[in-house]
Formats: structure tokens, sequence, C-alpha cells
């Protein structure tokens, strides 16, 4: 447990750290997804910048500790008003790491083309000492 | 494992049912805030749909079992057009459950005074021979 | 001039009772679509509802008078947990009517094949007195 | 009327430059307030660079000229996993200029204190020749 975690009282007893850390892991996939999706994008540097600010929004949540997030997204080429594009789930591939008392989840969301999904899993989870200790 | 999990071998294999559950439960909160939060609310039965339309929107994405949603938010009584109310995390209760393999979890999310936060939590987890046993 | 509107003194005295009535309109149709795309949808039941709650978060919000929401999504008839829609603008076909003073505008959303465009349009404009009298 | 503009079919004859421009503006607001609003924010840069983006995601869309974002929010100096700020449409000063044919729209939101509101308002409005010619 975290001992500087003033709301682990209301978590049942039974929920282990590393338990902790894959949930908190799916709350900031949940959010970047249904935050971020329907933003327009006509301009690679809006892309980019957009990139680093939902980066920011999942490490200003609780026990994320690194965040990266890649953007993929066709923008048209020849201005026509109506032609620019739309932020969905399938353009973003983010990559976070919760730490949380002696566990860390590394959660992963991506397009994945095989199930024509945008896929949160679980890309590794174990207790920080081991990882440190690679 | 599910076996009839498609999506199990993007996993990593250290992943356990519980874990997978307590990740599934987080990304449900995490969407139905970031989602819902922002609707403009002026009408008691619209409150009420929304209740009704969270939980499917909970139950639509993968392994979600259960949900239920309450919305506690006050609606101003005298007509002014500048005077509506807009949904917030806080105004949101949540229960969610989950079943993958042989684990569930139990997720709520709703307002904690004593922390000023719309607190996600686990309430429960287990092994659902357990729970069906109890 | 709406007599009883107590913002109309930071608009410009050169907006007219139609021209505010497009503002209004327009700001109807840019939250809808940005509030509620995304949302994930599995269950017929919950189009419908989710119909009349756009139509009351629109009602919601200042001097409209009427909506109307249609959703047309396919939704996957066989069960697989990684299968499901998400609401999209182009899902959406939505008409607001907005008055302000003398004022009336009609406003429609919906997808318009021709420019692969989710187009937001004003179908109808003018005086009430005028629409009444038809 | 914009001689480049497809969809200028669509709308009724009756809706003038002005009109058009106006509701052009109305949705750059309620695209900005309800796709924006929800997001977490703990870092000062995270608030500049997301001041861009909304800034980018307003010209990404038909017919806007120029927009110009200012976010105030109050971010906890002490660090607290539970203390964030969340932002919601009265910390966000939008400016915007919709030009359509021979007009143009200046809109604005902001909060305003004696509404207790966060108001989308008309700042002016007129035909281009004019503004050049000031």
């Amino acid at each position: 447990m975290e001992k500087s975690d003033v709301a682990a009282k209301y978590f049942s007893p039974r929920v282990s750290d590393r338990e902790r850390a894959a949930f908190e892991a799916g709350i900031a996939i949940g959010m970047a997804i249904h935050q971020f999706s329907g933003i327009p994008i006509r301009f690679e540097e809006e892309a980019r910048l957009l990139e680093k600010v939902i980066e920011y929004a999942i490490l200003s949540q609780p026990f994320k500790s690194e965040a990266r997030v890649r953007i993929s997204i066709d923008i048209p080429k020849d201005y026509n008003p109506y032609k620019y594009s739309t932020l969905r789930s399938r353009n973003m591939d983010i990559s976070v790491v919760v730490r949380y008392g002696k566990a860390y989840v590394k959660a992963r969301l991506r397009y994945v083309p095989e199930l024509d999904y945008s896929l949160a899993y679980i890309e590794d989870i174990g207790e920080v000492d081991e990882k440190e200790a690679k």
C-alpha cells in the first residue's frame, strides 16, 4: 500500500498494489480516449502540441508516472473548408506507466488492425524492485 | 484467462484475471466521467434518462456485466435562460461490475467530501466462484 | 431584442435578432456534436434514449425552443466484446429551432454524402410573426 | 455569398452573410466548450499548450479566420495526488473571428461574474470592407 495515499481506506483491503495500479492505468486510458476524441485537426503543429497536452493530462491524475502519446492522422493537403480530420481513438498510440506502492503497470492503447479495434491492454506488470533490478 | 478473448494475447502473460478486471473497471469509469461531464441539464427527466444512457454506454464496452448510475444535480426551479446545470463528475454515483475469466471487480465512482474529490475506487474484488458461493 | 435578456447588453448593438438566433443555433449544434460524439453504443434502446437526452441538452441552453434528434447507427448483431459502435457526428440528424425576440432560425445537422461531411446549416430564418402567419 | 462555398446551396437563400458568419461563430464556441471542458490540469505548461491546441481546433473548422484562447485556472502548488484542476468553461476566454463572404463576426466566450455564467456573445459584426476601411 502507498503510505501517503489518503484514499486507500476507501478501497477493499483485498486490493493488491498491482490491482490498484491496473485500475489507475485503465482510468488514464478511458479518460484519454473520451476526453480528446472529436478534436478537429487541420494542422501538423496542432497534432504535435496535442500529443503533449494528452501526456500532461494523463500525468495530472493520481499515480501516473510516465506518459507518451503519438498521434497518426491524415491531414488533407489541399485547402477545402469542409475537409479536415477529427481525432479518433484509432489515431492515438498511448503508453502510460502507473506506479503504486510496490507495483507498476505499463499500459498501452493502440489500434490493432487484426481486431479492427483500438485496444487498451497491459504490456507489463510487476513489482518495482524487480523492475529496477533489471 | 477468458477463453473467448481474442485480445488476450496482446496482454502480458503476467496479468491475472483480477488485474485484467481491475483494468477494465478503470476504463469504464474514465470513460463515463470524460464522455458525459459537461452535458447541460435543465430537466429532471433528462437526468433520469441520462442515468440509463450512461449505464448502457458502460455495458457496451468489453466485460462490463453490471452498471448502475445515479445523478444528483440541482436544477434551478425558476426559469432563467442562463441558469441551468452542467453535469460534473461530482454529480455522478457510478457502480460497475466487471467479470473476466474467474475474477470479478466491483468499482465505484462517487464524490467523497473528505477528499473534495470524485474518487474512483474498488469496493470488492475476488474470484467468481467464491462470490457465487456466498 | 428580447426584453427579458439580461445578457443583451454584452452583445454589440449592431447584432440583429436574426443574427443572434443564428449564433445561438450554431452553439447548439457545436455543443451536440462535441459533447456526445464518442459514446459507446451496443443497444438499440440506448440509441433511442440518447436521442431524447440530446434533445433535452439542447433545450437546456438559452433560447432553444425545439429540438429533434435522430441517431442512425449500425449495431453489430452478434456478440463480440470488441465489436460495438461509437457515436459520431455522421450518425446524428439534428433539427433545432431558436427563437429570439422577433426572429427564428431553424438549423440542421446531418451527414451530406456529396460533401462527405456532417454539415451544420440553416434551413430557414425569418421573423416570428411571418412564420406564425403562414 | 462565398463563391467557393460548395455547401452554400444547403442553406436557405434567405440567410445573409452576416447571419451565416454568426452561425459559424456559434459552432466554434459550442465546440470549444464541449470538446475541451473536463481536461485534468496540473501543469502551467499544459495550460499554455492547451490554449494553442484550442486555437488550432477552432481554426480547423470552416471560415474561422482568427482565434485567441486564454486559460485562467488555479493549479495547486503542493503535490497531492487528488488535488488538480479540471478545465471548465469558466476558465476559458475565447475570441474568434469568422469571415464569410462580405461579412465578419467577432465572438467571445468569457465568464461574466454578474451573470455567474460563461457567456458566448458577439462583440462585433459587420461588412469586411467597412472593417478594412477603419
